[in-house]
């Protein structure tokens, strides 16, 4: 049953993810231009991704702290290239209290400026390297275009800071960071994501090379949800950040940055949902059961309350529905909100000795024994669905991936659908600009250790550096 | 043994604390004026005590959002009350990228505005109701003087916002969430703080009124850690946040804010640590136990092993510092955090069969039999600990808490040491400010339902109505 309140994904996408979100109640628009409230139901998920993501970067040994919201002007143009990249959207904090400033503050894009002026002053030997530190914050940029999740001047991210003794291990950081990064595309997130390095024009600025993480849309449209920068010393020769080495002689540490943001919860919708609202894997669900009783008998009520103790013992996440709303509404509502699994417990049911399960992803109805153990068959059937929108979702960025050998045919495909577009690349600029003539056509990632298609540059012939996955961009 | 790095309490006591915040490796200035970075150690402490202080909140039906950190001047402006008492100490974005604004947004000091904005756009009818919101996130605040964690301009907090259909039912939230700040104070935080009214002139600006939970740190220093706030129908008639009541006709919602900040931090240090360092109750500390080994043979670090786990399997934090450094750096560094348990192993302990606890508290040295079972012996001396700790602080509370039935006794207090001067108050703002000339001494709280200790106001001698706690403010 389609949602009124949703437009329908098929006739007009971008109308149809704003419709989710608001109909799922995941954000809604504030009073300040290009600023959303993130309500209840998106913020839990953002907390499930906290949550998830803390433990790993925990695990790996990074610790986390928190720098200041403002970076005073003449600190933040130490970095030349930095400056530059970002001055262009930055908010300036130029009054405090009634008193004009003497140095305006600008608030923090992104923190490498406080996190290497901190360093400077923190680290004295290798022997207080590596320094693996992270941060759960607020961002801003003065975004033009604005949309939830995808593009908001504030957002909500993690951004690890790292430095470390020698190169290999920094390199190591860099990369072991994108492995996580995907590890929680395709394993918790259940989107398919591809990984590579960004071109010289769309690497991070400052960074000596940026690894990227691009997952495909529904639509065909890349998002770019997780990039990990390899620095070099850049940063700690602008900001003096040395050491004594192991010969007790000074040098500039090796550092990195990685972040990901609350766009990825704009990506879990362009990904899996549909025209009923948002579709949501078991391993990222705030809730992942809910148990809506038909009619609040005595017997109907108790028995929900032994489902839930019986789940939630067994490590499910749960709620029963106890609301005065009708069942077609409570079954509405669990569906808008991408609940993986709906459990209806009826009298007449209870009578049969069975309940009925729903899977949010595919609508399926099964009658279910309470012979069975229910914590056994519902962690099954959470690992089914988790496993079967990966597919499906693998699918379709097989079937939206294509191959280019020349412009005609890279003309030819952006006429019919967009997608992930493979084709090889000399490694030049021009090159690359002339593919953005064709539909703003860029650049997602450079293929490591890929096999050229054909050795020739797709788009001016000549020798081939680089297999490119091309793509439109959120 | 004193740590060098420490000045002495004893000898000065703003000194002494901010060597702690230092030594202890908790916060550290930056280049921001008034604005710290929380460091490893000081961010693990507030993890924990948002890990405690959300598990609460959501037991008690609240849930998790985010609203924007700028607040459009109009908006702000809104509520007279509010406006006036943020003003003058709130920064001002005035640019965003190269272009000069429109209408310049504050950094939010409190999200009183964004939430009322919300809500008035997101409440029809009774039957929403309660909205009970709460948002961890950083505020800003032009303060002077500044001291780590105290006060700082810019802070980590959480600030609960909440709406209602009834004054009684707002009414029980605002105490409701006090009782959760005492709790938090006595049975976590071992901070044996008395709660209670704020007067007219402290209330928080726009609230009908505003509960306060009150700590007495070791110098006699009074610290406001946690406000909870009744705002009646005061923002919801400045922002207009109606709803259909159960007559279907239109109402003002009743409203409550509550919040506590990162500055508990400071408290936990002012009221409990030492001249080597901090020292942590076990039920805040980050790593409740340390095991150092003493010499690093197989058989020790075996045993190490082998005592972590099992401290591990029964939910108590440990680790092992396994660093190159020396026993006697180890455990000063151990000391200096605060670690409430140190076990050292070393090789004759073991051919003993024994293993050395020292508490962090008491420096108290015990050797225990291997044949013990290690992780109920630990878990009731961690209790042991916390209630100690909690003891100590109350009987000290207590020895710096007094009566004063005139000036005079109040004087005579304030020129021996201060702490919490218990008088009665006749409710007159001038009789207040008279007060503040003696040394500065504040209202703290009014204490509800207390017996008057003479029934005339200390300070004009005329019929009191309320007793209430004086003291130097933080």
């Amino acid at each position: 049953m389609k949602n009124e309140k949703i437009t329908s994904r098929e006739v007009d996408f971008a109308k149809w993810y704003t419709d989710v979100v608001f109909a799922a109640k995941l954000a809604s628009y504030t009073g300040v231009k290009g600023c959303i409230a993130i309500e209840p139901n998106g913020y839990a998920i953002w907390e499930k991704m906290q949550e998830i993501l803390d433990k790993k970067f925990k695990e790996l040994g990074h610790v986390n702290v928190q720098m200041p919201l403002l970076i005073p002007e003449n600190l933040l143009k130490k970095e030349g290239e930095l400056v530059e990249g970002f001055a262009p959207e930055v908010a300036w904090v130029t009054k405090g209290g009634s008193k004009e400033l003497e140095e305006r503050y600008c608030i923090r894009p992104t923190s490498e400026t406080m996190f290497s002026d901190y360093y400077a002053t923190h680290v004295r030997s290798y022997k207080d390297l590596p320094m693996l530190y992270n941060q759960w914050c607020n961002v801003l940029r003065w975004e033009k275009e604005t949309r939830p999740f995808l593009r908001s001047r504030e957002f909500l991210w993690q951004e690890g800071h790292t430095i470390h003794e020698t190169k290999e291990e920094a390199e190591k950081e860099t990369r072991q960071m994108m492995e996580v990064y995907k590890w929680f595309h395709h394993e918790i997130l259940a989107i398919p994501s591809i990984t590579g390095l960004k071109t010289e024009k769309e690497k991070f600025a400052g960074a000596e090379y940026t690894l990227t993480n691009e997952a495909l849309m529904y639509n065909g449209v890349s998002l770019q949800a997780g990039t990990s920068h390899y620095f070099g010393q850049k940063f700690s020769k602008a900001y003096d950040i040395k050491f004594a080495n192991r010969e007790n002689k000074l040098d500039y540490v090796y550092q990195t940055s990685w972040g990901t943001t609350t766009r990825m919860i704009g990506g879990l919708i362009m990904v899996h949902s549909d025209d009923k609202g948002l579709v949501l894997p078991p391993r990222i669900a705030p809730k992942q059961v809910v148990i809506i009783p038909i009619f609040k008998t005595e017997k109907v009520l108790q028995k929900c309350e032994e489902i839930k103790q019986e789940l939630e013992e067994n490590g499910i996440t749960c709620y029963i529905d106890l609301t005065d709303k009708s069942a077609g509404f409570k079954f509405a509502e669990a569906e808008v909100n991408g609940i993986p699994i709906r459990i209806e417990v009826g009298e007449r049911d209870l009578e049969n000795k069975e309940i009925t399960f729903t899977r949010r992803d595919t609508s399926l109805k099964m009658k279910v024994s309470l012979n069975e153990n229910l914590a056994i068959y519902t962690k099954n059937l959470l690992k089914t669905i988790q496993n079967d929108m990966y597919q499906k979702a693998l699918k379709r960025r097989d079937e939206l991936t294509f191959e280019a050998k020349n412009l005609e045919e890279v003309k030819k495909i952006m006429n019919t659908k967009p997608g992930f577009i493979k084709a090889d690349w000399c490694g030049d600029l021009g090159c690359e600009m002339k593919m953005k003539e064709i539909k703003g056509l860029k650049s997602r990632c450079i293929l490591e250790n890929a096999k050229l298609l054909t050795g020739k540059c797709v788009v001016c012939g000549k020798d081939a550096k680089y297999l490119v996955v091309w793509g439109l961009q959120y």
